[in-house]
């Protein structure tokens, strides 16, 4: 492959210096494997690198300020809107030699560790001492800790234990002009200065490139306990998500699906489920052990007197991985209904569901579609997965007007585009439905301060150019 | 009182119009009283505004922005580091007619309220709901909710609940140059465009001027119950408070006094106290009563084991109330030994409270000086109090080269110069002994790229000035 106009032979030869030769490619072999992630499109990086440490990232960015060519951070792949893809070519830079776990302190209860960790192995590692790191993205076997934060990935147990935001303490950056910025505070109360942490955290790969993560974690809960539930009415199950709520338990997961999504996944249970079933609430509470059970009591009599048609709590580990089953079964199920799901992760508040749900039924009729919603309810974020067929030109033009119709009911529900997925290439022509033109002029100014010369990540949430991420590798 | 340079008759007109002869004024008596703030010292503003809208503060800060005046924004001037000083003079506008708590939403457990309301008042009026805003600074009777996001306040209940930050959701904030933003979003999980709200939260009123709050609540705790316990040594309590943590306990409240803080304070008590009193353990647990119960026994267990010489348990809250009297009477106490008290709340990792603690008491024999320290030992945050007669000018000097010394050592354990009062301009000749150019470099270039003309608070943390605030008002 001939170098491109992004990277001309001088500027490769700088890049193999700064890395080492191992530890970059620009075969055509590498660069396929380098041109897509979870989102499913795909351009070609004209060169894919593994540094070994910031200093290296600091290089590789100043020579890219120099020689101005796209830098795009990438950890797993496995982010579902396009925020690792090189689209307008450039330079890829992976975090796959940043593996290691540095420092797990059991009695400050924090843990030091490089962007490139698995959040699985992480979890894994830190539960050896008794701690919990809670955040668990559904990629969490896969994705790592600075995609996650890069992104601020949520998860199941968002609703009681928050997001990936709400666990990074300190960061060290690789700033798109090079400098080295170390942001936070290895105290957990520190108001010294801007939050940068924060300002990093979801800022999506293009206000630095994060290298290390000082994270909070938190004892390792007790025990877990988990119910499932299936109510004739939507409204019924957000009725039962307020009334926990408000008598004083926060569950520890709070999984919803809808009359769609129940459909797909009721072969793969082992529970027969009542013919009018609406929606189905996965709940798990966790904690010290007597507490679990007074919780657990409380919640199925709500459950109960709200009006649920099924009430089954699993009393043994066994049960409850067999209840798991039906979520688990969920991806693989739609998928042998049309092999396209586009996968929208909108927050509404959280009383704002059964609307939410009735609007996308709506859109489904309207628009001529299959789509099955499922999601955590507690934090009002939905999965909202329209399913097409990529070969139905005709269907696949359905379904980008129904996202579009989608996210305009978000919006007037007071909810969001995105709960944890991000915004990338595939929301960003979306953006202006939620965001007004002061808040992206202030990102821009922002962006613009940080990174003048456009070089990490662009073409992004707000910096979207059509003309750019149309031509697409085929 | 003639126009200064810096407000003149002209100016001084337009404001009058934009926020009305009534809400404004610059006589010598008005200025006077919002010459000062907690910090006790003195800059005379050269007008005072009390806006009653978002619109007006655009409109004033527009203006501001043409005629190059400086805007100071002002809380309930509760702060302690200065932040609500006019120190270069100009336009300080308070949110005093911004009061209104807009809407409680139980269900979504969220409240819209003015940037003016008061904590408590936020409090009470969300607790009648069976809610909890769990933000509760020393401070919390007077300052107001937009003061408090503006520092980023804490408070006692942090260690286990969190601080300010973590439970804004969305804010109405005007930029520096007048424009109206809107950050965040009625979702609790939101992760479109950057995180704006928490850029702002702890900002300091250098970034925007909050005039709006969208605020997280969670469910009213059921019970609380209180214990005290002293040890003989400080290292024992650290060491309580870290097993406490790894039995998977999170208290509501853990705070610490010293040996000099408990000598302050033990004549305010009921309780007789041992004569080998290092350090003292205010301890607190909330939550479903049964589980509470449970809590409170493994508590006085480790405390025991640890090597605790006193364990007290409240049995009835009459008895809570007065294990409260001790943290109380604390400051009114400290103030009879010497008028002024110089607090510097700095934080560190929670294990290294007792190095902190030994690090003071040499500190305080070196320069001898008499240091008081108690503070919120659960997340390591310590208000270490040096008391001096401002009269003896030596003693003074000692004091302010004392800081110094604290500052470098707090940084060596890997701490932070403020847990929760922020920088202002108290700490803001210390800064760069916890913060390295990079990060000074990156908060310049924010707050350039949205305040270019620096209107907006000047003079504060990174943008300290000494030959300004060295004139003081006498």
């Amino acid at each position: 492959m001939e170098p491109s106009a992004k990277l001309d032979r001088k500027n490769r030869t700088r890049i193999r210096q700064i890395v080492g030769p191992d530890h970059c490619s620009d075969s055509s072999e590498d660069l396929f494997l380098y041109a897509y992630d979870a989102l499913n499109r795909r351009y070609l990086p004209d060169m894919v690198v593994h540094p070994g440490s910031a200093r290296e990232i600091s290089e590789l960015l100043k020579l890219a300020n120099e020689a101005r060519f796209p830098v795009v951070p990438r950890g797993a792949g496995t982010g579902l809107t396009g925020g690792s893809l090189a689209v307008d070519g450039g330079l890829v830079v992976t975090t796959r030699r940043l593996d290691r776990i540095l420092d797990i302190d059991r009695d400050n209860m924090t843990v030091w560790c490089e962007a490139g960790v698995v959040n699985g192995d992480l979890q894994a590692e830190v539960e050896k001492e008794g701690l919990f790191f809670p955040p668990d993205p559904a990629s969490m076997k896969f994705s790592t800790i600075g995609g996650n934060a890069a992104e601020n990935a949520g998860g199941p147990r968002a609703v009681k234990y928050g997001v990936t935001r709400d666990y990074v303490m300190a960061l060290e950056v690789v700033l798109p002009t090079g400098e080295i910025l170390h942001t936070g505070s290895s105290a957990i109360k520190s108001v010294t200065g801007y939050d940068l942490t924060r300002l990093m955290v979801g800022s999506e790969g293009t206000l630095g490139f994060i290298t290390r993560l000082l994270l909070r974690l938190v004892p390792k809960p007790e025990t877990v306990r988990a119910m499932l539930t299936v109510f004739p009415e939507t409204r019924m199950a957000s009725n039962t998500v307020a009334r926990i709520m408000s008598s004083r338990i926060v569950p520890s997961t709070l999984e919803f699906m809808d009359r769609s999504a129940i459909d797909c996944v009721k072969n793969y249970l082992d529970i027969e489920l009542p013919d009018d079933a609406a929606a189905l609430l996965l709940i798990e509470v966790d904690g010290r052990a007597t507490s679990v059970t007074e919780q657990m009591a409380t919640i199925q009599s709500i459950c109960r007197e709200v009006g649920a048609n099924l009430v089954r709590a699993a009393d043994s580990e066994e049960e409850r991985e067999s209840l798991w089953t039906a979520r688990r079964s969920l991806s693989p199920a739609i998928m042998k209904i049309r092999p396209l799901k586009i996968n929208e992760d909108v927050a509404v508040p959280r009383m704002k569901i059964p609307e939410l749900i009735e609007g996308v039924e709506e859109i489904a009729r309207c628009r001529d579609l299959i789509i099955v919603n499922f999601g955590h309810a507690g934090d009002g974020n939905v999965h909202v997965n329209l399913l097409v067929d990529p070969e139905d030109r005709d269907e696949v033009a359905r379904a980008h007007s129904a996202v579009e119709d989608l996210f305009r009911l978000v919006v007037s529900l007071g909810g969001s585009l995105s709960g944890e997925h991000g915004i990338g290439i595939a929301k960003a022509p979306y953006l202006a439905i939620e965001l007004d033109e002061t808040m992206i002029s202030v990102m821009r100014r922002i962006k613009g301060a940080l990174d003048p010369n456009n070089i990490l990540n662009p073409h992004k949430t707000f910096d979207f150019d059509p003309s750019v991420t149309s031509r697409e590798f085929r």
